[in-house]
């Protein structure tokens, strides 16, 4: 489909002539989300291709590398105030070379002289971020994209190499989740074993028994114990744990 | 001290002249290697500079990343085979302004244009391992420099953001020790706790008691515990163990 949206092409346009930019490195956004046990990433579409990517986008010459990635983010789906966490720059010689940003800028009618940067090899810093689903649902439209989340098990077909960048993120989410979970307050800051059980799960993906799963985590010596949280019910009351502060 | 080393010159210039590098991209490798219960950091000193750095250069624009940093390790260090680890990327606006690119060359007499890469801003990948000091103990004098191991609690002056880096890599090397011992051989396949422990104080700079060093280990569950080791002496024979191996 083939969209004349002169906004979107005079943005483009500006993006191509501008020599603002740190030339070959790019930023690229691995956003999770878990709603009802699922595990979600969040991708962006442009109409004029037929894959799916990651939220990313380049660095002013007189920005942070850290700034750029949460403009970055920002910029195209206006979450702000997220804890991105750096976790990996990917480098393969062919990353970027299928084509993608050839196919976007002829669509526009942008003519681009061949030997442009932006059709040159580009190594990208991948960040890394678990948030509240419910936190991010709407997004804006600049240019021109579409916004979804994604199953993690149930990926659409990806630019370049992004579905090797969502699977590393992955991996460093699962390996730092409670960071994750202090920093962008995926919990209460007091919460019952079960409250943490249930995150633990959806991000690892794996069912645990109560008990083994409270002496693994007891184990980690991340948890301070605190007191008994009733709630009225006949149950017997848990108690409420916090996590220690790290030095 | 100026040094008219022609080869040196030569090496320079042509690195200068070269168009074959991905441009406002390094790698710099932080080193770590343990001796008689001392960590240390291996550095490099230019003979025209008052300063030491880390092993680092460029990334040809045919070359995998992981590559170049394999590559640039051994050219300036001889050091081969080496498990080397990707940690994190440094990408702050001013972390080389310092002029040492600028100093190099005009000691040398190498004219550059200003507005050559080499002045412009570098974001560099840094890549960190922790090896055995006495595997490394002869190096190269291409780029007619100085290498050495310097304690990491007594650094010299370093170049650009070096002292940064070495700090967020020994923050990774001692986050990751486990996966580093295995990875480079610092231990025999089998080894005893108290092996174990000697590593453990030496890169964690901290001193365990026995009993609670043995606790710790074993529940973060990565060992497998094997045979009694009989050597003989009059002690009681201590367990021999290993790691498990990862998924």
């Amino acid at each position: 489909m083939k969209i004349d949206d002169s906004k979107n092409k005079q943005d483009l346009q500006q993006l191509i002539d501008t020599q603002q930019f740190v030339e070959h490195i790019s930023v690229d956004c691995t956003i999770f989300g878990f709603d009802n046990g699922i595990l979600k990433v969040l991708l962006l579409k442009y109409h004029d291709l037929d894959v799916w990517s990651l939220p990313g986008g380049f660095i002013f010459n007189d920005e942070d590398l850290s700034d750029a990635a949460s403009r970055v983010l920002f910029e195209r789906t206006h979450l702000s105030d997220t804890f991105l966490e750096q976790f990996h720059t990917f480098g393969q010689i062919n990353r970027t070379a299928n084509n993608a940003h050839q196919i976007l800028l002829k669509h526009k009618n942008i003519e681009v002289p061949p030997d442009h940067w932006i059709f040159q090899r580009f190594i990208t810093v991948g960040y890394c971020s678990l948030i509240d689903f419910n936190l991010a649902g709407t997004f804006p439209n600049s240019l021109n994209e579409t916004c979804a989340w994604f199953e993690v098990n149930k990926l659409p077909k990806l630019a370049f190499d992004h579905e090797r960048i969502i699977e590393v993120g992955l991996n460093h989410i699962r390996k730092n989740i409670d960071t994750q979970i202090v920093a962008n307050n995926l919990l209460p800051e007091k919460f019952t074993m079960k409250d943490l059980q249930t995150v633990y799960e959806t991000v690892l993906d794996e069912k645990y028994r109560r008990n083994n799963f409270q002496r693994k985590i007891l184990a980690l010596n991340i948890l301070e114990r605190l007191e008994k949280f009733f709630d009225g019910s006949a149950n017997k009351a848990p108690y409420l744990y916090r996590f220690r502060r790290k030095n």
